[in-house]
């Protein structure tokens, strides 16, 4: 397969709800054919030949790695079997799409990030969040100094959800916060301490509060709850010179940039009682980029197919994030007690 | 001094921004009369002798603990104060109103409920928000067993305000919840793991992550922080029958009742897929008790002073509040280790 | 054709904005089948078989009226073809699904009205908001007495929305208002009286504010606007005993009923201060059907064609929003003069 | 009594809930002395005594007009009473503040206006409105020209509130509209149509929608209702350029500026189809100025007697407010007919 092709052929592995999302998302694609779908169960090929006449089905991976025609994977099954088959796929010399969370631990996604590396294959990892309008925005503001200092980035993402039985309440939210927070900050986070609780017997924990430490004395913190009577989503994110706040729930004006922050008295005499005062001025909200997030992801996949360059959320980037799940979990085991993270998350 | 009095003489100690309504509180108690007020700045007592035009003044509590017709003390001075003047005025035979958070240690609250009860008299300290209507209406809730089993309490309490530079945040904040907890959920927690930081050096921590641990279960959860550019007031209270959300900010429904909750599969075969679905029905928003809470408190020591009951927010919660706010600053130098709470907390 | 037939073929035609979505939501009725699309535009025609291989496509609807296997056709065309598309197809022994407004002008409305009655067709009109899980909640409060007397309806409709070319913004948006009165209050209303403006010279009114009188004492008020800043779609229905707010674009909670009203002062002597009090008490919000609209409406259209049961949303209740459209406007045009209504509406 | 005096003595007439604002107000104000409380009632002048220690009070206005030493008058007593009680003051030689609306009739409020002229005298209707940091800053933005030409006013103003007994909803909430459209629109209306009805036989009219018409084209409509389940305090300002939402009942950023609008089609091709499309853009909630209105009014009324200037809210503008009440309230009356308004009342 050569990179410069017009069209890359796609095949997309688990027809279940993300799944016929990946499936929609390539099918519109401008630069991919949506080549195969790939699922055991035989009443979802048929669905998929319904909506995709002349798409091909297989009820395995391995019974297609071996068409020369197809150049990439999507990959949106179970995490348990995301790392079997995405290095099958990457031995195979497919590109690959992993969804979130990339694998179950940080030594398996480290084996696959090298591997794709060996191979010169694209290895993207689908943190959608990263390919938003508000996250994006929320970049470039962070990014151009305005908010000053990081102080602390503070998200909570509660709702009725939908349980799930093989991968606790941080892996399944709490993900996004760990993403977004790379993404934004730039930075790995030193270390961190959850607490957590499954009201279940023998289900993974299905609230959870985690607290991550930057040597910059940052901190950030996610509230994670699949049992909240309300859906919040909401960010705040707060800077020496501005703070933002990013209500996803909203329907409109989802990131709100205040012009507020601390000053400082300058009189010595004051030391005793006001030190420190508050400055509160305008608020704004900038317009927001209205793509539909895994459209934009999908065609940068194929963008970096074709150019042989590497993805926002690349392997190191999904690895990093399983790094911190795996701490996060392992503090949450022990009450809270803080478990340093590697550094080398940055530098693999 | 009679028990049976038909008027209670009261002083204020502390004219500040919370004496001022402790003045006005019960200058307007019918069952009180405001004897005296003290502080050591006499501009402030001009001024609450301009506005209380008859009423004494005094520089200093000592000076009127000797007076005869003085029957109660309302403490609101600085924390570290609060125990001398408060064991001053029981050791003068006064009964003492304390502002929250009663004491600097846990030892200094057991010495000073033991001296009222040793001598008879009324100690109440000033958790404000338990005597709210919305608070009150919650407790009855889950008094009656309408939300089942409680799973968790998690309460937000952030935005710009006053950096206090005696006091850290929990002390500041998160001592509403410690309070609420313990009168809604009738039980101490078992341990507490905090997270928080300074961002100013020197100054105490402006934000924290509290996290507490009950026996049954159950966990509950504060985010306090000084400095958020928006003001948010919410508890979620999650139980296995229903849930409430207590938004304070809201102008009306502060308190809202979801019929929602978990409902799980009976039929083995589901087992690995679907053990866990949700069920959600009506939303109740029932009335609530508009009377301000200060003026419902000042009523109630008055008539536990007359009737010689105890306060429903007495010295033994005060304790309790202290010793969890004690073990979270602790737990918080120490990145989120986890502190074990004592039992006799229930039980002085 | 017989009624009692096992699967309905339908034609839809138009294959714009609208069109698209009623051709998904036949394709997936389980009574229907989608049989044709029409449409003068060859490369809508071609995308529909895209979609659907398989269905037949036309042109124009002349070109299928003769096709004995078509049962239905479904119009979603602009509103000034409306009359002589669905006269064409009833006489043509079709039954008829007519997007809102039904007609240009009442006379028109009233025609195919009786068309289909003397033909025994089945005439649907589809105003989309009387299938919501919202409006028959409403309508059922309404219905049980609940709220007592009817005392006021308003609406609020405004947003930055699509300016039409064709027909104004009462026709556009107060049309929802109109068939969702008719729906809840089961009457007609007596008079109209209504303001508006364009501010675009040449274009139809592009906001507007209608009253409707009924003789009960009842008002109904409709705002309407294209050119707002925010989106706001909220009702107020006020009752002598309960009031309603619906609210929908609220994400949860849409239907409010709040318990409070007025209540009069029994003693005359009051008469001059306070004879009017206000009593207020819990909100409820009930769980709504979440089926979507339009799915319900096509299936409800194949239910009334096979049973020859008349619809809910039939011809007359059409009729009598054209009727209202036509006097709002007349209105309009003279700054606000009432006009009075004609009692037939209830009684064709 | 001269102007140029250091401090003006206020005789506030009326200590109901109103006057007892007026009177703190003006107790507080720098340039006042709260000379004198007038009102029928002994308990309330024992009332206001207590609070007021030193204070003078009277039974009647006339009591008081002799007194050298009173330089100025507030009166807060049922509008019925207002044009007697100003005029008495007034050919006493006093200042006067009258609450709103002016007079129950504009030729009262004529005569008002011509009797101050003539005897240079200050004569301010109390409009609060016009003195609160959103209406100023909405002005300021109005009179910059960044929201182009004005297209329409939209305002929102419903709640369960008190019945009036004496004046219709028009009177009592619309009453601001028509303020703050004179203030920020610097034009009056051309001609008014109103609906409104009572609900209760021999009281006045509790719901009300007035349009107003004005000749460059713009549009302002009012919704006020005293019978609503839930408080809305709205106003929708729409310009050329940009858009305006006022939520007063928000607890922060009360105004947003949205950067939206129309933009048309300059190819004459799409003429027939896209002639209007739309534009959005950022939205700004620029920082407002939070003195409590009432203290700006009140310094505002001394300044103006001080240094002999026109206040804000002067005669003639209260007078413009009781001319559209009387025309709206006219045309409520005959179900919509429009009334037009006379030039004048910018010209008096």
């Amino acid at each position: 397969m050569e990179n410069g092709k017009v069209m890359i052929n796609i095949g997309v592995i688990g027809y279940g709800y993300w799944g016929t999302n990946l499936v929609r998302s390539f099918a519109e694609a401008p630069g991919a054919v949506l080549h195969v779908v790939v699922d055991p169960d035989p009443e979802k090929l048929q669905l998929a030949k319904r909506r995709y006449p002349g798409v091909k089905t297989a009820a395995r991976l391995d019974d297609i790695l071996g068409d020369p025609d197809l150049d990439a994977v999507a990959i949106a099954t179970p995490v348990s079997t995301h790392f079997d088959l995405a290095l099958a796929a990457l031995r195979a010399g497919k590109h690959v799409w992993l969804e979130k969370p990339m694998t179950e631990t940080s030594a398996q996604a480290r084996q696959l990030t090298e591997e794709a590396k060996k191979r010169g294959l694209t290895l993207l990892v689908d943190h959608t969040f990263i390919y938003t309008g508000a996250i994006r925005k929320m970049r470039d503001i962070v990014a151009s100094g305005d908010l000053g200092d990081i102080y602390y980035y503070d998200s909570t993402r509660v709702n009725l959800g939908l349980f799930q039985h093989d991968v606790n309440v941080i892996s399944d939210l709490a993900v996004h916060d760990f993403s977004i927070l790379d993404y934004i900050m730039g930075k790995h986070p030193a270390a961190v301490s959850a607490s957590g609780v499954t009201h279940f017997p023998g289900m993974p924990e299905n609230l959870a509060y985690i607290s991550l430490f930057y040597e910059s004395g940052a901190i950030a913190h996610a509230n994670v709850n699949w049992l909240a009577p309300v859906k919040v989503r909401q960010i705040l994110l707060g800077g020496s010179k501005k703070m933002i706040v990013y209500d996803d729930m909203a329907t409109s004006e989802k990131v709100k940039v205040y012009d507020c922050g601390v000053k400082f008295a300058k009189d010595p005499q004051e030391i005793y009682q006001l030190r420190v005062g508050y400055r509160t001025g305008d608020m704004w909200a900038p317009k927001l980029a209205t793509s539909e997030a895994l459209r934009v992801a999908a065609d940068h996949f194929v963008d970096c197919i074709k150019s042989s360059t590497t993805p926002v959320t690349d392997g190191l980037l999904g690895l990093r994030v399983v790094e911190i799940i795996e701490a996060a979990t392992a503090s949450m085991l022990r009450r809270g007690e803080t478990i340093q993270l590697e550094r080398q998350g940055r530098n693999v």
